[in-house]
C-alpha cells in the first residue's frame, strides 16, 4: 500500500475510502460462522458477536486482582461456537437484522457456562495444556483455577436468572449434565469394556446438553413459540452429538499437524470412542495396547488397527444420522421460521460433516 | 427400664406410652438449636430440619455411581448453622408453627451452596481432613472434588431458581461473593503486612455473606418485607462477622482438645487473623516466626507472643459491637415481628459470643 518512494499514496487511500466497508477478517471465524455470516451479513454477525464479547467483558473484569491474570487468559476469544449457534437460532425468526439484548445475554451465559466448565475440567484432567496454551490450573495452580471456574459458573447463571426462572433452571439443570457427562467419561477411562452406549451418554452430557440449551435459549429469547424452542433444541442436541462423533473420529485420522496436538491423544488418555471400541470387539488384539498409559509405539499400533477397521465410517454414518435428525427438527418448526434461516440451520448441521480439524 | 428377671415391665412400657412426646436428643444440636427451639418448640424444630434433610436429601440422590460415596460422606448431617438461621428467620413472622415448603427450599439451598463451596475450598488448601474426617478430594481425588462441588453448586441454584430469579441472583452474587473472600484470604496468606481491612475483607466474603443471604431469603420466603428482608440480611451480616471473628480467636486460644484440631492451625496455614495482625504491631519479634510454615516450636513460640498480646481482647471487643450491631438490625424490624421472635433473633447474636469451641 505505499509508493515505491515509501510514501503512502494518497490515490490509494482515497480509493480505500470509496470502497464499501468491508469488515477486517476474523481470525476466529469459522466455516460456521461463514454460514451464518451468509445469511444475516457478516457485518451484522461482527457486530452481535462483538456485543456478546463486551457482555462476557463486563462478567471477566470483575475478577479480584488475585486471579485476573487468569481471568484474562480465559477471555482471549476462541471459536464462540455456542454463542453463535445462540445467535442463529435469534436471528431465525427475525430473518435477518441484529438481535435484541435478551439474545445477546444468552450468548454470553452459555459461553461463561462453557469455559467455566472447561477451567474445572483441566483441573480434573490435570491438564497441562488447553488449545495450545498452558492451562489455568497449570500455570496459576488448582486453587485459582476452581474459583476462576466458580466465577465463570456463577456469572453464567446470574445471567440466565436475568433472563427468568426457565432460562436459569436450564443453564443448572446443564451444569449438572456436564457434571454427569464427565463423570461417566471418566469412569471408562481406560476400559476396554466400554460400549457404544456408556459413549453415547457421556457424550450427550458433556457436549450436546449445553449446544441444546444454547439453541433453545436463543428459540426463546427471539420470541419463537415452545413447540419451535422444543425443536431447536432437539436440533442442538443432534447437532452437538454428530460435532462430537466428528471431533473424535477426526483426533483418530487426522494427522498431528491437522489437529495441533498429538494425534491418538484420547486413546492415551484413555478415553475410548466409537471407532476404538467396535474395533476392540472385531481386532480383539487391540486390547494388548490399550487399558493403560501407551508407549509411542502402543499408540501407533492402536491407531493402525483402529483406522483398518469399520469403525471410523460406522462413526461417520453415526454422525450423518444425526446431522440428518437436526435437520428434520428445523423442518418440524419451519412455519415458525424465515425461510432462509431454515437453510442456514440445516446448513450449519450439515456443515459438522465437513470438518478437517 | 428391664425389671431383675430380665423381663420389661409392663407398667413402665404403659407409662412410657402415657407421657409426652420426648424427642430423641439431636446429637447435632448446638447452643443456637437450643436458642430456637426454646422459641418455636424442640419438635416443630426438629420436624423442620428433618424437612430440610430431606429436601438435601433429594439432591444428593441424583449423583452419578460414579460420585455417589463421595455424596453420601458430603451428605452426613452437620451443624446445618445456615439452615437454622433461615428457619430462624422464616418462624420471625409466624410466631411459631412450622414454616411453608419456601422457606424449607430456602434453608436447603443455603446449605448447598455452603457444602459445595467446602468441597471446593478443600480442593484448593488441599486439605486432607474436614470435620474430622478425610476430605472428599483426599478420598476420591480432585476430579471428584471438583464435580461433587459443582453438582451441589448447581442444584442449590436450581432451587434458588425455583423461588424466583431475585433469589437465584442472591444466591450466584453469594458464590461470587465466596470466590472473592477465598481469593483475598489466599493473596494474603503467609503476608505479614496483612492488615485488618484485609482480614475484615475476606471474612465478609468467604463467611458473612452467605449468612445474611440465608437470613434473608427465610425473611422473604415467610413474606416479610423488602424492609424487614434487608434488615434481617444485616443482622446474618454482623451475626457472620462476629461468628468468625469468635472462630478464628477461638483457634489461637483453644486447647486442641476443645478444638478437634491443632491449636494455631491458622497461623501454621499462613492465616493471620486479628489478633495476629495486632501482635505483628506491637510486638516485631513475632515476625521471626510467621511469613512461612512454622515449625512445631515456631509455632508455640507464635501462639505464646499472640496469646500475651492485646490483640486477642480487641478482637473479642469488635465481635461485641457485630453482635450489638445484630441486635440493632432486629430492632428497626421489630414492628414486623412476633416479639418473643425478635428475643430470639438477638440471643442467636449473642451466643456467638459464648462460643468455647
Amino acid at each position: 500500500m505505499s509508493t515505491d518512494s515509501g510514501e503512502i499514496s494518497i490515490d490509494l487511500l482515497e480509493a480505500a475510502a470509496a470502497a464499501p466497508y468491508a469488515p477486517p477478517p476474523k481470525p476466529n471465524w469459522t466455516s460456521a460462522h461463514q454460514v451464518v455470516a451468509g445469511f444475516v451479513g457478516a457485518e451484522t454477525l461482527g457486530r452481535d458477536l462483538d456485543r456478546v464479547e463486551e457482555s462476557l467483558r463486563g462478567a471477566f473484569d470483575g475478577a479480584s486482582a488475585m486471579f485476573a491474570d487468569a481471568m484474562r487468559a480465559v477471555a482471549v476469544p476462541g471459536k464462540r461456537l455456542r454463542p453463535l449457534l445462540t445467535l442463529a437460532c435469534g436471528y431465525a425468526r427475525s430473518g435477518g437484522g441484529p438481535v435484541g439484548e435478551r439474545v445477546i445475554k444468552a450468548a454470553a451465559a452459555v459461553e461463561l457456562l462453557h469455559l467455566g466448565s472447561l477451567v474445572h475440567d483441566d483441573v480434573m484432567d490435570e491438564a497441562a495444556v488447553r488449545h495450545g496454551v498452558p492451562s489455568v490450573n497449570e500455570s496459576w495452580g488448582n486453587l485459582t483455577a476452581v474459583l476462576v471456574g466458580d466465577v465463570l459458573i456463577s456469572e453464567s447463571l446470574d445471567m440466565a436468572a436475568d433472563l427468568g426462572t426457565q432460562q436459569a433452571k436450564l443453564l443448572t439443570g446443564t451444569l449438572r449434565t456436564l457434571c454427569d457427562g464427565q463423570a461417566r467419561e471418566t469412569a471408562s477411562q481406560y476400559r476396554i469394556d466400554r460400549d457404544e452406549q456408556a459413549y453415547l451418554s457421556s457424550i450427550a452430557g458433556k457436549t450436546a446438553r449445553l449446544i441444546a440449551a444454547s439453541c433453545r435459549l436463543g428459540a426463546i429469547e427471539t420470541g419463537l413459540s415452545r413447540q419451535a424452542a422444543d425443536a431447536l433444541e432437539s436440533f442442538g442436541h443432534h447437532l452437538g452429538m454428530a460435532f462430537q462423533i466428528v471431533d473424535d473420529v477426526l483426533d483418530l485420522t487426522a494427522t498431528s499437524e491437522q489437529l495441533g496436538k498429538p494425534a491418538g491423544n484420547d486413546i492415551a488418555q484413555g478415553v475410548y470412542a466409537l471407532p476404538v471400541i467396535h474395533a476392540i470387539r472385531h481386532t480383539p488384539s487391540l486390547v494388548d495396547y490399550l487399558g493403560r498409559v501407551p508407549t509411542e509405539r502402543e499408540l501407533d499400533g492402536a491407531l493402525q488397527l483402529v483406522r483398518g477397521g469399520a469403525g471410523i465410517a460406522l462413526a461417520g454414518q453415526l454422525a450423518e444420522r444425526h446431522t440428518q435428525s437436526a435437520c428434520q427438527a428445523v423442518e418440524s418448526c419451519a412455519g415458525e421460521l424465515d425461510t432462509a434461516a431454515g437453510a442456514m440451520l440445516r446448513a450449519l448441521a450439515m456443515g459438522v460433516l465437513e470438518r478437517r480439524r
